[in-house]
């Protein structure tokens, strides 16, 4: 078990104290860290990486807007606020409790003590304040990722259901597994730093789950199985959101070391490496494959390369950061393919591929690129994983890796499946055909978009 | 009077080490402050919260230019930019000398050596130089929350005047009373600890006061007084403005502690979770009253939780902060068409009630949710405050915060009735019905915002 | 020479701890900075601040999307990302290494211990990570300033090859001259705190030269020469830009204090000044010459104040600034027109004016504006400059001022003419006119920004 999850958490009461003593660096940096006050310095990094990350929010919606039809605008817009606004009032009524609670065993965490924020909630605990806040905001990543893969045809009071189940539970027992007290797979000695499993993966195989329950949008496929593009009405907004979002992985990863270490510079470089190295991969990969470089997949590239390094941030080398995230820029392209002609499956953003496949690749990607030296710097010796097969550690920890990443992916897509289904029959999960026709911001909000401007109706997508 | 601004700001030539020494949470942390240099930890932490805040100016450009008409947008951005540009020179030359200059008296404030920024000017005092950065975005939003109330139909020239106006004399003059050296307010005890009086309803009273002066948007109400919905033209941009505010927000709350201190993030959550609260409160508040969850109300919510939790956002609880912003967020929706369909006043983006009812009852909230227990992590025990009504303390809290709001309001509107009645008959304060109905962009600017795109022209209210 | 450029980069091996002891305010508050813990302390300031620069590329994106028109917004976009993704891995194997590398000459750096990072590749470095990040944000920003002087008729192969260039060799060299260990302007004793010149006007000059070479865009000059407007697009979305380039530019400015040292709020208050005025200035002088206040220009005159306080932000006092913004928001409004009226160079978002024209006009400020004792705050006193022409010091640092801008606007200018017309006559510069006619985004990228709405396409600049 790691050092930092076991200790940092063992007493509630303690907690404060105990993010601080046990900051990642302390064996690495005795002679350093202590000038550092830890209280207020820890607590200033964590809040500023949580604000960082909780801009990520709007960075979601941009880009889910700008990549679908206008006329569904504002029923995003509206899914990925409350996606927020319920998904932070359960992680803080009981979510919190479920993940980092210390009573539990290694399946679930529990701890009723921590329910509605415990003492952290009458400003007796800082520590805590602060490291909810940045478990609060990951959360409400997990959440907003569905909503893009389940995007123009998803009806608004099922999803509300949906954003308050996986904010409150499934990504809490999911998460307790990776960095709870004693999580099963924490304990195997499973690495997954800043949440491309815990994260981004549940997300995507929550969205998986939706997309196959839902179905695809009217007009994704022909009569014959034949794809038919849909285009993104506003791909200017789309790549503003993808700046966003990579603005806020500043914030994500670097974020995740838990206190003002100056490790925290590395894990900063290799999320910029690794993007970068998505971006220009995805790019490069479209325009040899189809001629063209097309923006959408740059885009996606981009964010691929973010998910893939969420994991290894903070366990391999700028070489390897630029190196997981070339192939994650590869393979989104080849992923999104695949899942849209393929698996006839329509996740009009493609975060199936982006979250699920590439938090799956990044994940994994520290079995074979990881480095038991730089990990060392995060975490005491022991706890450091082994080097990975391309480094001379063998499958070891590929294996462990490999595990995590199955048992998250069985356990989300069945429990989200089991969720999205009960919906379906009970609220009611999708809108009726007349209302996708004329667009959800109608349908569902009584709202327009952009009530100004002239659109074109004579699309059969977008009658 | 509190002793964080009285002790802080006695002597201008000794500000930098009094702001520093005399943090709010010295009391109570005495063994954990003295680790963090209370220098440069404690600039860096304002000049980085004062970078969030100033972004706010983004997002306010964005919701008000979102939900108002595509011919008007140019002139809402000129607007916002020059807000900041006229108002951070004017807070410069003369509004902080008379809102923090301590040679002045219980109403106005004045130190002539703090005009043009005093020692700071020539890099003297760093400690003052990163104070009043803090202080002029603070002074910039009051200013800009004018502009969405009065918007599409006023004069560049005559908001100009304005503009430099409450930046100068109206913000820095209530502002004294409450965060100055020496104000009648703080003497009275009164708490407003980020600004839901001393900004936002600053704001929206001078607001009130220009709409009313102004009277209302051609079209807006019918012959019968019937009110006509003039839909924004943007509501992506919209939704992301308010991302970007409750971004900058968490600068806004938790920057107001003016030091590095363990106490912001109990204000960053408390703030997090108002927002939260306020955003779902008004999408369910709509959903019921009307059929449907409108997104512009949600986005609202949002705002009045979040301009809610400003003033108590460092007295309660977790759980009070979640009550503050369920009630900001039912109240913006009944404020709104209160000031829509009884008062006939036209406020395009709901200003007066998101910043004048929401900080209002922000305000107030301190005397029902306020614990002396809380506040005092953040000030001197003799200058916390005393319980509020729901915690025991009876009404003796509530009746200062209301004295408060009431005298500020007075103040402000009777005196921004006559800065915009004076315009109005010298500058002039409203463009012709010919200008209106073509768009102020064209008018005052000569620009169109969206020149490549086909608009509706044949709507009554969009000729 | 000055010290810090010196001795923080002696020993590749040692950078880290130099960084951090030979912190710029270390000789004025020996008793203040010690109590931060240099390392932490100043390794968070100087990612955060990398994470505020970084952010630019969103803006100057928006920017320049927003002021040309929609048919080119996705090549726009696409040609942002990719000077990132390109540059950061360009600047990560080679450029860091010629200009920070000290084993080369005046002219030159170089160390191949820098390659690929060096030791900060495998994490034993991370002061070097974090400045490494720094650096990097900054080398995009001068690549990303070409590409708005050349938008709209650009290959995309042929810009690549460029991107790639300026990265990792242009800007590089004219930065060691400046900025790295013993280059020669820097042993002259030329100061540019935070580029004016290093970077902006590097950017310019390229964007100079590459806007001659490819010619306007057909229809913005007649037959006769005469000028036709071509509108931009999306002027709200170009405000949001300048608003978030505003907003990293106190990532930029005080972040180059490279630690966490109290002057940073100074540079954070003439930063902010200055944008300030020169926002003020340009909306004043259309109004003044041309009858009516424009939006486009008053976006240019905040640019131009930012661009202009970027040399002197630490060497100015308060009004020093004021008055360097105020000139350089008049300034840019004439070399506008200059450019596009008497040169005729086209060039689409003002580049040119904005960076080159101001960046020399800011730099050159030191001379006129500086003032020793201010300097001494940030630099060894030995090394400070001397006062310039207004505060009794003589032409001497204005001549070393004019020298470096002279020196850098003839190497830049001749080394990207060259480096576009090898392009040119290789890969290709230039779309063919029925391509720039139908729009990049069709030809270049298989992609439309705003699929959903009408346009107008009767324009002949608009085809």
């Amino acid at each position: 078990m790691t050092r930092l999850r076991k200790h940092g958490f063992s007493l509630p009461l303690a907690t404060a104290a105990l993010i601080l003593t046990a900051s990642p660096l302390l064996a690495q940096s005795e002679e350093a860290v202590p000038a550092l006050p830890k209280a207020t310095g820890d607590i200033m990094w964590l809040v500023l990486a949580a604000v960082l990350v909780f801009f990520m929010q709007a960075g979601f919606a941009m880009v889910e807007a700008g990549l679908t039809r206008a006329k569904n605008a504002c029923n995003i817009m509206m899914k990925n606020l409350m996606d927020f606004c319920l998904g932070c009032l359960a992680f803080w009524a009981i979510g919190y409790a479920l993940m980092y609670g210390e009573s539990g065993n290694r399946l679930i965490g529990w701890d009723s003590s921590l329910l509605f924020l415990g003492s952290a909630a009458n400003a007796q605990d800082f520590g805590l304040s602060a490291f909810w806040l940045f478990q609060v905001v990951f959360a409400a990543t997990a959440a907003t990722i569905v909503s893009g893969a389940m995007a123009e045809r998803t009806k608004f009071s099922g999803y509300m259901v949906y954003s308050v189940l996986i904010s409150a539970i499934i990504y809490p027992i999911a998460g307790h597994w990776i960095w709870g007290d004693g999580g099963w797979l924490a304990h195997l000695g499973m690495r997954d730093f800043a949440g491309s499993t815990v994260v981004h993966s549940v997300g995507a195989w929550a969205a998986l789950a939706g997309a196959i329950v839902i179905g695809p949008r009217i007009g994704k496929y022909g009569p014959n199985g034949e794809v038919k593009p849909i285009p993104g009405h506003n791909l200017p907004l789309a790549t503003l959101g993808v700046f966003i979002l990579w603005f806020g992985w500043f914030g994500f990863n670097p974020g995740s070391t838990l206190a003002a270490v100056d490790g925290l510079a590395h894990v900063a470089v290799t999320t910029c490496l690794a993007a970068s190295a998505g971006g220009a991969a995805a790019t490069f990969t479209t325009w040899l494959r189809f001629g063209k470089p097309d923006l959408t997949m740059a885009l996606n590239g981009v964010l691929a390369g973010l998910v893939g390094i969420t994991a290894p941030c903070a366990s391999v080398s700028t070489g390897g950061a630029v190196l997981i995230g070339l192939i994650a820029g590869i393979l989104v392209v080849f992923a999104i393919l695949f899942v849209e002609t393929k698996l006839k499956i329509d996740d009009p953003v493609g975060a199936i591929s982006v979250h699920g496949i590439c938090g799956a690749w990044g994940t994994l990607s520290i079995g074979l690129f990881g480095q038991h030296a730089i990990d060392a710097q995060f975490w005491d010796e022991a706890d450091a994983i082994q080097n990975g097969l391309f480094y001379g550690g063998g499958v070891h920890q590929l294996l462990i890796q490999l595990l995590g990443v199955a048992a998250v992916f069985a356990f989300t897509l069945v429990l989200a499946f089991g969720v999205f289904f009960i919906i379906s029959k009970t609220v009611g999960l999708r809108v009726t055909a007349e209302e996708e026709m004329a667009g959800l911001d109608v349908g569902e909000h009584g709202n327009e978009a952009y009530a100004d401007f002239t659109q074109y109706t004579d699309s059969p997508t977008n009658a």
